[in-house]
């Protein structure tokens, strides 16, 4: 039987994915919009007040194309924690004008196919990367990623000594784009549809085209990955909620 | 032509998943809710008092993420019974604002790959596990399976020692989160669309996460396991139900 | 080129699903619903008279699960008579209430592979499986089903005498299950989505899962068969419709 | 490289499926129903004014099970032709009560597999063909059509002569039904999602399940077709139109 | 590990689709509609404002068929300049009556398979090609595209060189249609659902069956193609957008 690989867990992430009923939030009147928007924004403050106690994080985007308009990604230590905070959104008088229509639910993961260590240095490293602060880089792109089990293509069948040989390639590509991109990866396994998150934040959008393109060459996931949509927005800052919503 | 191996029966199954309906909920007063709740407590007590008279057993839970708000796990004696909650709860005004998005139909099965015994205390715990009290523990991670078919990769076709051996590995693993996991096994051939209904209670989300991905290096999962979706949410008590509902 | 096998066709079919919308039901008076229902009793009247007259059946039942609340299996000498059906029920004003979900058109089908028969008793029989009377019993399993034509799994590749052989296998399996479960075969191919439909009835629905569970062990079932999805439901009487739809 | 074959292309073809919303329709009086009847009538009437000029043609049809319950089959000489009609036709009031399902887009085309030819008297036939008038059968079925790129089984790696030699068998199949169906092959290859539409007419239902099925084992169909889906549905004459929309 | 071609990456580009509402549409009076169609009518407008400032570029059409009514291929010199685009649309209040069915998020992108330079001529053809004015042909189609890694048809494990080859091999037919079709390839990976999309301009639909039909015969498309949708499409003038919305 081969060997599965130890991983780190972190907190608990939920992507969520939410369409503009502008019709609808047209049909109220200015007044009523602009109380609407002040609840949210203390919404959104309460989220700041647990970033700031680091029991969590948060992103709040602006997707990019029909398959939504306003994107959540949120970090919390519990799952149950999730739960909470969509029911406190789901609340909100102005969650009526936003149809989820989306969500995605991980855990921050590391995985120990490069090496464990017992180095207090590392060891502190990898605490901050299980339980990180979201950047502020103006873009987002966040796509679930399988590794496949198709006849002879079957990551799960692969010893680890040759899983982790590719995934070091694969680590190889990641580190050349650093300056660019900050990468998170989820493991969903047991917790959603898919098994992992990717969730990559840059300055530069077009960063994220080329590493995943140049990847898709990668014996990892030419041959093993399996990629099924991919999300992009743009950051949406607290101060910029009201235009965001303006009519 | 390959035998295919006995399973023993028990309860028939149904999982059921609702999203709420908040923009109607909330065009609703304080007094009519409370008293929409009240009806909805008292549909809960009547699946309390089914669970009391062992002839039946339920588990409520707030789901995590988009796919539902509201989740229930049924078990009774015959299909019909299933249909005939489906029918009390559909009747309740609030389901109304309780939008029914999936379901899972299944029976509780445990399978003689492990070996079949007539030892009166083997089979003593068989009907327990059969006819079975579901846990109150915190989280519950449920997900359907179907065994591949796909050129060499086909379940069906291997004899049956070999599926008796890929079966007692895969048990092997399950047995390491004993203490920490409670697993269910309902079978849905020929009742839904999937071939078994996995479900899992634990009192630590991450345990859903660890036990399926070290399950997936296992053959039995590697090569002839398909999972089309992971459903994972928090354990709902009745007593907390008016604040869940509460706006 | 390989042979097709000869069918022998029968009435046409109707599989047809609906779901209640309760909310909008529940809008209406005690008085109106009442109303309605005599109308739906006086269509199901009609579909009485046509199985008297044995010019058709039908079987009315209450779906198990979220996919739809009610099932109607429809047999009628033309495809123009279903669409006549179809009218007659859709212009009911009760119609309203019961949004139309799902359908499956096929046609009653004995295929020749176990040999066909000049002999008169077996073509008497053959007349009374091509033109039935559906059953009374308690429950009800559609499915549909394809033939896989992937790579070497090529049913339709197969030489006559090969199929043959697996049908007659196949069949050996139903038969045992003769005395607690009826099997009607119909054909889509050309007419709907997939190939095949099966129904079975029975007055215990643990047999659907044995005998689905049994076959898919069965070479024409494990290497050829492809099964989109499964319905199962409780038999609906005409004298408790009211009850069924009362609030 | 593989050469393409040739073809022949003729009027352009839209399939247009529509569901009606009953409950909606019978919101309206008697009277408005009959008006707005009749201004579909009128738009009937257009279309059988381009098929008497000979620039086009069209079939109407009620669509048999839940996918659609109105279907028209139209031909014009350029696509921005399609585009008018759809214009015109939803600009009908009583498309409101039509909601669109599906279409497909696609041209009549004949492929020059068997030969192609200078031959006056088969150029002639050939343009009919092209610019044909629809028939008035009672049934019609429509499908699209892919061919397989899979693995070994690639249609469009076969050389030509392989791929003719298929064609001149599977044609020798449709032959024997000639008396029974008329046949009409669209290509929609850079038009719509599949690769082919076809269209067949006849006076028995049964006929389309019978060459469908035949076809099935012949191995340009068998090792290379692909079928996403059927519809069925029955010839709708203009008289009958204000009968079928009665209430 | 096999290298990743390098591109040449140009403005970023949005494929947007919308259904109109036409019942509703229906509901405001004449007047109303006017005021509609002139906020519409600026917002068009200022993209051609922007196109003439060689900021962007924008081609608005009628989508053939049920998938959409109205199209915009829009380009633009950053990711955030679609958002905003999609911001002020969302924003008029005639999108309440166009429902946003569908979108694609790509990069004009030109690939150097085969061979870069630093000839300033070509460095300046280049560049019209990264920051094109489209065309404004009459008709317009539009489909994504993956390569397939599928065992052994994997376009990403292919050597450098092979794949040089069956893209210069494609290249040539695309030749074949200079003067009929303008082609414009946007790369979508880390961007969207799908590797690539493909936009084809002609003033005659039936070349975008001819090309993408002979293209399929050609091994860079037969083996390694994956085509999941087309939609074509009429283009709309700005002065035929009354009449396109008139009742």
């Amino acid at each position: 039987m081969v060997e599965a690989v130890k991983t780190h867990d972190g907190w608990y992430c939920m992507h969520d994915f939410r369409k503009i009923d502008w019709a609808k939030w047209r049909t109220l009147t200015q007044e009523k919009r602009s109380h609407l928007i002040s609840d949210f924004i203390s919404f959104i403050d309460s989220l700041e007040k647990i970033a700031e106690e680091k029991t969590g994080s948060f992103y709040l985007f602006d997707v990019t194309g029909h398959k939504a308009d306003l994107g959540f990604m949120l970090l919390r230590p519990e799952l149950s924690d999730l739960n909470q905070i969509e029911s406190q959104f789901n609340k909100l008088e102005i969650a009526d004008y936003f149809i989820r229509v989306h969500s995605y639910i991980s855990v921050i993961e590391l995985s120990t196919y490069t090496g464990d260590s017992t180095d207090p240095k590392v060891m502190k490293h990898i605490q901050n990367r299980l339980y990180p602060q979201l950047p502020l880089n103006k873009y987002i792109c966040f796509y679930p990623m399988n590794k496949k089990r198709d006849g002879d293509d079957n990551w799960y069948r692969l010893p680890m000594n040759e899983r982790q040989q590719l995934m070091r390639d694969h680590g190889m590509i990641g580190r050349q784009y650093a300056g660019q991109i900050r990468q998170f990866i989820t493991g969903s396994i047991g917790l959603d549809d898919h098994e992992w998150g990717v969730t990559l934040f840059s300055n530069d959008a077009l960063q994220f085209k080329k590493i995943v393109y140049e990847m898709r060459f990668d014996e990892a996931s030419s041959r093993y990955g399996d990629f099924p949509y991919f999300m992009v927005g743009v950051h949406l800052k607290k101060e910029a909620v009201p235009a965001f919503l303006s009519l």
